[in-house]
């Protein structure tokens, strides 16, 4: 039986084949992930993986349910897997934001699921690292957001010299949309537009633009001149103070697809482009307010950063360290009679916080210790008569005799 | 907008209302189940939470469909949100056995689902420590198994008074069974009634045993006596020789209900029988052999522990920790003119490893104060001129004086 197409197993390295995916190295990737957002102040929060259809279309449009896992239940409840994390964090901050002092600063590591017909072969579900930041409209906080993102590649080992964020400005968008066309209806298309034009053949730009009245020459000029908005100037100097204007580049290509943000964006790249956008996020300051049918109204900036181009980002730059079998101490247990008391000392040392070991059934005494070798513990342990036990440093082969009852002593550290 | 009946959000505490759950508990929770698993030398891995219908209808047989979160998707398949881990694993193991050492010692904290119509009020999802010993048929690795299960419940201050592992064989049982009956088809239904011999009426019991050809009270008088096999002998000792025999007691009304265990099972209970079980499990030598199609053929035994029930026993049992913010350092902004210099501070302090809080805006000196405060933060920092700095400890309100480029060497530890 085969698992669905698009969906990933994780299995313990080292792979047993190219097809499958590290358990190991998502769970670094998660560690990572919370202790940068522990260090910036930010609290761990999660939804339910399903949510009702109608979260995701509120803020969407119908036109999102083209790209989802939606179904009825048996209880006949529109619902569908989350393709993201905002809906909820939006839904669980109007339910409860009385009770959290502002602004909030949260995050999430959901798993995201997205139905695409058409995109066979391509990923269906990722794990996204979400933060967020409500309640605050001052750029600082976008400052304090952008820093997170930059420190937490930064935890990976990438440099400035691996990658680069790219900020933009809806608000700029938005007044140069406005300085030349009136009727406000066409902005969404202008916008996508704009989005697509790194990607898209410019004739083809080119004739859309002119079809809303706009001219490719002038956008291009508008993202050449790429002047940094006053919001824009105060995150760069922000982010300048903390030493971290080599990071950061001003890039008005960047708008960021989504009808919902509205102002500042940025997406995280790597220098030699050759990924797509590691990270991507802005402001949602009328989000909330949507969400929550008019209730609360709450500014509000987040960012999402998948599993998947950071993975290839991290081995294409050779920073995914080795992930080995977490054995510390292999028992040997060379003599039958003497079992019981190797189990004990399985279990002290165990107590003790190590990881250890041992032959669930009789072994050969070679096979056992060929087996510790391959676990790459670092000590093998034999108990010998009178409650004595025999040490053996894996590393330095070197052997020491030490009593049973100071096992952990000897082998910790 | 609400979320779906049976589904949870999960909050940073302080909890904001008593009907949303704490994410901080939950890492807790998930990080004590890493630690114990490491410890034992079992590895981390996961599967899909969406599975093809059919890896769990060839497990459970169509019944189970009335019990999922089944659909089909854009691509007309026939899909299903995992209600159990042990499918996905035997798919993953039969996948590719042969290149991991036996026997094979995995875990994994899927989040489950099931959808069960006449459960209202009742959870639809939880998470769920899968630990599984893949490939060794010696009730060593059940002894092993179920130490695991001990020594978690004991990484949270559970002892001997709160909880007992309460094992039982289905060899035992399919002896007992075989003795006084010759029509195997029968097994299944007989196996049901003893599993539920605790829970229902005693004269239906009867009544459905006569109905069989067997007596209710010689069924008692078998569970009475609880003679262990010599395979839970071997367990039991085993335990024993690792001081764990305190743990553990042969009790046949456990049976586990499912079809497919095969040999010793146990589940855990609190000893003051407040609870449901905290968590069950036990052999299943032909699973693997059957989601292969033949394939594949390893025995196998595992356990399932929710997150639920043990809150739930946590809680009661008073021994869930305070979870407050991470915040270690405060830095005060009172003077704007020192604001780049305290963001340099800020950056230096998180990127020697501390989970540092300061305001984002202008903000009045005492209401940062109060903020430090309520964050529990174990200091308040603040910038001085010529690069000074005052450093406040919020413990013992001792303030000292250092310099700016000292501050994470008086700030650590």
């Amino acid at each position: 039986m085969e698992r669905l197409p698009g969906f990933r197993d994780f299995y313990p390295e080292p792979l047993p084949h190219q097809d499958v995916w590290s358990a190991d190295a998502r769970q670094y990737i998660f560690a990572k992930w919370r202790t940068a957002a522990r260090c910036y102040g930010f609290r761990e929060y999660d939804g339910p993986p399903l949510e009702p259809l109608e979260l995701f279309t509120t803020k969407s449009g119908d036109e999102i349910v083209g790209q989802l896992y939606n179904f009825k239940d048996k209880g006949d409840r529109e619902i569908a897997l989350r393709p993201e994390m905002t809906p909820s964090l939006a839904r669980m901050v109007a339910a409860h934001a009385r009770n959290y002092r502002k602004p909030i600063k949260w995050f999430a590591i959901p798993q995201l699921f997205r139905y695409e017909r058409q995109q066979k072969g391509r990923l269906r579900e990722h794990f996204q690292f979400n933060a967020d930041i409500i309640g605050e409209t001052d750029p600082a906080a976008d400052a304090e957001l952008i820093a997170l993102l930059i420190d937490t590649l930064r935890m990976f080992g990438l440099t400035a010299a691996d990658f680069v964020i790219h900020l933009s400005s809806r608000n700029a968008w938005q007044d140069y949309f406005s300085a030349r066309c009136h009727d406000h209806t066409k902005s969404y298309e202008f916008f996508q537009i704009v989005d697509k034009l790194e990607r898209e053949d410019l004739a083809q730009s080119d004739e859309k633009l002119k079809a809303l009245g706009f001219s490719l020459a002038d956008v291009n000029r508008f993202i050449e001149a790429g002047e940094p908005t006053l919001e824009l100037r105060a995150i760069l100097e922000n982010l300048a103070a903390r030493g971290l204007a080599d990071f950061v580049k001003v890039d008005y290509h960047v708008i960021r697809g989504l009808a919902y943000y509205t102002g500042p964006v940025f997406e995280a790249f790597d220098r030699k482009g050759e990924f797509r956008a590691i990270a991507g996020g802005g402001r949602y300051d009328n989000l909330v307010k949507l969400i929550s049918g008019g209730k609360v109204d709450l500014p509000a900036l987040g960012f999402g950063f998948g599993d998947v181009v950071l993975l290839e980002l991290l081995k294409a730059r050779g920073l995914l360290p080795n992930f080995d079998s977490p054995v510390e101490v292999f028992v040997l247990i060379e003599d039958e009679a003497l079992r019981a008391d190797s189990l004990k000392l399985v279990q002290a040392l165990r107590a003790a916080g190590l990881a250890v070991e041992y032959p669930l059934t009789r072994t050969k005494p070679d096979k056992q210790f060929k087996r510790a070798q391959e676990l790459k513990a670092r000590h093998a342990v034999k108990v010998e008569a009178d409650s004595q036990l025999r040490i053996r440093s894996l590393e330095t082969r070197q052997e020491t005799v030490a009593l049973l009852a100071e096992a952990a002593i000897h082998l910790k550290g």
